[in-house]
């Protein structure tokens, strides 16, 4: 960390900041110009509190050199952390270091025949985890909130059935006892600040699957991820699913530059959810495969087996015969990156 | 709503699609041109899925005429709402309605003669209520995270020696059991969209805070608003308090056009936040008379007596002296806009 | 500026990239800590590239001390800039350093009895600068272009009328040599960054409004004001309208913050737009009371006798009635800012 | 085009207004409602002004079906548009329907040998165009700003040297008439609104290459293309170079989903820019193989043979050799899409 001290500061001011700053456990070096002086602190910077800094009235500017995460952070992890999750056939599945991970199903869970038909189907074409929403984050407290518990138990049945390990979301801590069932747990874009929850997910042993927020920075999902890392838990699987912008013409934009600014970033693996991010089924397949060329480690993608009877976001559902095809892309992808599926 | 039907939609079609709309309670009203058909709903369409219309096949445009939100629609409330406090001493202060609130108060509680000097402080230049952070939000898991209820303890104190009722962030439901003392509950930016906590919180008797997400719309907010109302709570107070944009100049960007947005779209009242906005401790008193004169019915302020050594956001707290003439300004501008301090 | 050096970066090769930057023209200070190297940069810093600083395989960090503008910044011109501007009878009116410009005029000149009947009503009310497009920036080559040459000498006639100078926007450098009449220039926002534009009219005599392009930050802002004043033309007013966000309520965010942080960062007076900003006529009082509340040296405001014949943007213009109860409540804080209308 | 009216409007007052449309060359479809009437629009609605039927005191909202441009539509002109440009030796290179474009060179020409170095390396490695800045739009005045008429020259000179076709900018339509030996005219994004600059390119018979403003919708991307198709120009080539968003990690968003998003509204070539958008050379080669996986048809890519002393944008260049091995990876992509390189 740099600290740029205001022009005229004097020397026994600047003196007396100086053995402050020491005591927060880092060394600092002065280094004294003709009309300014800069401070430069050594050490482990990320418990010292940038804003309290710049609010002194001896500081012009702070600038963070280190990154304020460390258990995210890939200058102390350099190699890439692959996340293992046993399915129930005792076969275990990878999600990071040179593994795809394509996690597909519907929006929300609406009844057995839905769950077990979606989940059946992208069995066959090749996804290897089921996703599908009990808990639904609505903006209107009037529309579908998903079939909670009942919801819980019919993804059970598909896995059952299919064999394919589980993702769903998780909105409240007490819903954590009736998640036996579920493999990764999915933190919602809109709860990933929501501390108090990463705080005790971080306490959890499941994976967490951690959705950008759709106005968070690269810098704030790993600050999320170092959150659910402080607890204790290093399964943490980073997704990109779209940020705000001014143009409306997809619901939100993707934006894939994510995907190598968190891999150079962070050793955790990153997916994309192309479905949520541009809201729009027919652009689905091409940004999945762009994912992938940009370097992700997985996608996870909504498919309907009937878009336009499904509760929620049928928009943005691919059907499971435009899923097949995809996956036939994404093979051929994932071989000239080097990939397994 | 509005739905425009594609072209080439067949009249049968369209008569099967009328009639599952129909089910859903509304009436339509068709209107066939000559290459295309336009349906008109009729009736109360808040729980008509939006989105779920958007994917079905006949379908070209959705448009919402009418707002997704009905109890914090001035539609069917054109009053505007006061929120009225009781006060320790049994004095009452309103928000709302031609009352100005004005809160200030420090980022967080970090001790008994930091809150207590701050309240006596702000309270002598004109205050009607104090804030403070016993629970802190913070996007670094390594920095401080608030007193917790000893916290709320020395807010307790400082209310008695003030007689101001206190405004402090709820970030989880089961810290609504030390709450008793809070006059009124303010909910963070960061959890606008907590959907879980907004639930509960509407069966809450409390009066609610509630701070505009940083990247989310008027229409968002008030649907967030229309959360807590739907279980009961009438009684919120809606906060701007910056947008995110692409300059860094300031923290973010204060909308002070939701001012005279929300105030048409709702009854409810309006406060704004120009300390969290701007992050700037200089821009503070430009940006809260702006905000008067753009129609706010309150501000919330940080005031610290030490911002250099303030535990958090110390660059955007005004000293109790820069408050002061603060509130000599914002009388004036009361004055002129026929509204009560 | 303050360079920091990569970690391991070898000394001799830090003696030479220094011995490059000295040839630039600046001194160089050379903070060694034990784990990386921090050079700060003295003396006037404004020609050396940033970015390509940021290229060189040694440089880990760039950081601007100083501000990359020099004519533009208060810290080398400390006084504010007032802007004067003679009238056809010999009066001069002024913008800035305490006197508050106000802008009035339709979008479009349309007709002669529209812009005198406009230009009068404005005058009466107590407008000081009559506005008004003749040629104008649309988003579709197929809607309405401004009356050019025609709509000039209508404007000219309103003047001769009314007594008010002249505010209308130049797109293209050619058209100077029609502009005789007119006595402020307006740079759209379209064309901020059109910097052979800029170029160009630096040469030239007249004042320019200088429009901030919807997606430019107040640092870009300026540096285009530099542009201006790099070829002499010392006679630059800022003006905000608006930038781009995700929410769609109002046209763009009218970002009063920009009005304190171009005052502290320059000398040069500002101005708002709340009628391109907000997009919304009964939201352009409110928004227009709330920029001088903010510390803004005048607006530029909308006013159509008629705005539901408007050939453009009649939705975001008053009537001269709402202008009228504007400018009353506009003396009133003008009064109490200390200012003078 | 679809409006609604106002509740309690006229039966006459509409009669009215329809007339009055009706006028403007459409035909109207009027629909009772009980509470509201809904009028429908068919013919050409390219030219009715959306922003004064908004303004009018009968309208409620205003919604647009057809999208405002004609030429630049897929609607009218289904098939992909080819551009064919004849190279130096009689060749013809494709860009659109098929055929990849790639673009490549360094940010400014800067001298002989840099220029023909750099493009004798990039057509070594594949590319079918060479790329350069002979006059550059800078935002800082005291910043390099290009060569100019010399750097034509030296362009000219590489053409000759290596049969590739050139790609320049043009910022005033007083350089065309230097302009002979350029092959492809980039209207930059600073320029996208230039509507000036726009008509006159519009009657130049040459291929435009029109980049993407940083701040401008997929719409008014398309609304530029027709201003310069409405003037008869039609090859024109759309660039995505990264829009503005809250994250600074990356320069721009590079905005992917606005590949398959242009390609599905216009039949015109859509590439690419991933120097621009990221600004970072290490994020160039799997942001451009994802533009390709996202359906772009070309890239348009800094390469630079010495980045560390580039006068411009160093920081975002490539160096030949990493080129090199892009363009081995862009083949197999393109072999996956179907594309010829």
């Amino acid at each position: 960390m740099i600290i740029a001290m205001k022009r005229g500061a004097e020397a026994a001011e600047i003196q007396n900041f100086t053995v402050l700053l020491e005591k927060q456990g880092v060394r600092v070096h002065c280094s004294q110009g003709t009309s300014q002086t800069v401070l430069g602190l050594v050490g482990d910077t990320t418990g010292i509190d940038e804003e309290g800094l710049k609010a002194h009235h001896l500081v012009e500017k702070v600038i963070r050199v280190q990154e304020p995460y460390k258990r995210a952070n890939r200058l102390f992890h350099p190699e890439d952390t692959r996340i293992d999750i046993a399915g129930p056939g005792g076969t275990i599945r990878h999600i990071g270091a040179g593994h795809l991970g394509i996690i597909a199903g519907p929006c929300s869970v609406e009844g057995r025949d839905q769950i077990v038909g979606v989940a059946s189907a992208v069995q066959k074409a090749g996804a290897g985890f089921l996703r599908g929403g009990a808990f639904k984050p609505r903006t209107s407290p009037y529309s579908f909130q998903g079939l909670g518990c009942e919801g819980l138990d019919l993804l059970g049945e598909a896995k059952r059935v299919t064999g394919l390990p589980l993702v769903t979301e998780l909105m409240d801590i007490r819903q954590l006892e009736v998640f036996d069932q579920v493999d990764i747990i999915q933190v919602g874009a809109r709860n990933m600040q929501n501390f108090t929850l990463l705080k005790e997910l971080g306490h959890c042993r499941k994976p967490i699957l951690l959705k950008r927020g759709y106005a968070c920075t690269v810098t704030e999902l790993l600050m999320a991820a170092e959150y659910l890392m402080a607890g204790g838990n290093d399964r943490i699987i980073l997704c990109e699913r779209g940020i705000r912008s001014f143009d409306s013409y997809t619901r939100n934009i993707l934006d894939l530059s994510a995907v190598p600014a968190l891999k150079k970033q962070s050793h955790l693996p990153v997916i994309v959810d192309p479905s949520h991010a541009t809201g729009l089924a027919w652009m689905v397949p091409a940004m999945a495969k762009a994912a992938v060329a940009a370097g992700a480690d997985g996608i996870i993608v909504e498919v309907h087996n009937d878009p336009e009877r499904a509760l929620c976001d049928g928009e943005q559902s691919i059907t499971p015969e435009a899923f097949g095809s995809l996956m036939e892309s994404l093979k051929k992808y994932a071989a000239i990156e080097g990939k397994s599926l």
